[in-house]
C-alpha cells in the first residue's frame, strides 16, 4: 500500500509518500515540497498539477491523503488553498485515486494521541514513527508526513 | 473576439458564451448548465472539467470571465465553489486562455449601471443586451452571461 500525503499551499505543496513494509510499519519513500515558481495564480496551479502527476507516475500511490481544510485561519487563504486542493481532487480522481481526508485534530490524535498537540510535538512523533534522523525542517512537509501516517494508521482508504 | 462567461457552483456550472459581432455588439452563441450527475467531489470536478473542455474545444473561447468568489455566503459552500474554481483556472491556463475575474458589483454595474442591482435587475438587463426573447430562467445561467457581458464591455482581457 502506497499513500501520497499531501499539505496544499498557495506558495508551497508539501507532500510525503508512504508505503507498507512486509513487517506492517510505515516506511517513507518520498518527501519534498513543490514550490511554483510563478507569483500568477492559474500558473501555479498547472505546475501543482504537473508535479502531482509526475509523483503518482514514479510512485503510484494508491491514496491520497489529505486534511480538511481549517477554516478559522485567514478566508483568503483558505479560498486559495481550496483551489489547489480542487486540482489535486481531479488529478486523483482522473487516475482513479482514492482521497482519504482527515481533519486537523484526527490528524493531531493519529500521530501523537492527543487531539490538541502542537506543531512541535507532531513533528518530534513524525520523525520518531518514520524513523528519521533529523525532524522535517518545512511545516508542510511535516503536515504532508502526519496526514500519510494518518491514513495509514486509520487505514480509512 | 469569443468570451466563455462561467458561473462555477457545486451542483451547477452556468455558463454563456459571447462573441463580438462586426458592428462591435456581443452576440450569444451558447449557454447552459452543467449538472455534473455524481454527488461525489471528486467526480463532479472531474465532469466539470470534461464539459469546459468540451465548450472549449467546441468555441476556443479567447478569454475566461469569472465572478470573484462572494466571502459572505457559506464558507463551506465558498471552499467548495473554490475548489471548482481551481479545476477551471487549471484548464484555462493549460489552454492559454487568459482569466477575467469581476467582483459582483464590478459585474451589476456594467450590466446595468448600478453596483447593487438585484437579480431581476441583471436578468432584464441580460435579456435587453443579448437580445434574448426571454431572461434566462436559471441563475446560475444568468450569472454566467452577466460576468461574460462585463468582459466583453471592460474588455480588460
Amino acid at each position: 500500500m502506497i499513500i501520497l500525503g499531501i499539505d496544499p499551499g498557495t506558495a508551497i505543496v508539501g507532500y510525503a509518500v508512504l508505503r507498507t513494509t512486509a513487517q506492517g510499519t510505515p516506511e517513507l519513500l518520498a518527501s519534498g515540497a513543490i514550490r511554483p515558481r510563478t507569483l500568477e495564480k492559474e500558473g501555479r496551479l498547472v505546475e501543482i498539477r504537473k508535479q502531482v502527476v509526475s509523483l503518482i507516475d514514479i510512485h503510484r500511490p494508491d491514496t491520497f491523503a489529505l486534511e480538511k481544510i481549517f477554516f478559522s485561519k485567514n478566508i483568503k487563504t483558505a479560498l486559495s488553498v481550496a483551489e489547489a486542493r480542487g486540482v489535486l481532487l481531479l488529478t486523483a480522481k482522473e487516475r482513479s485515486i482514492k482521497v482519504s481526508e482527515y481533519t486537523p485534530s484526527e490528524v493531531k490524535l493519529a500521530v501523537t494521541g492527543y487531539g490538541k498537540a502542537d506543531k512541535q510535538q507532531v513533528k518530534a512523533m513524525v520523525k520518531a514513527i518514520l524513523k528519521l534522523r533529523d525532524a522535517p525542517a518545512l511545516d508542510d512537509v511535516a503536515d504532508a508526513m502526519a496526514v500519510a501516517i494518518t491514513a495509514f494508521h486509520l487505514k480509512s482508504f
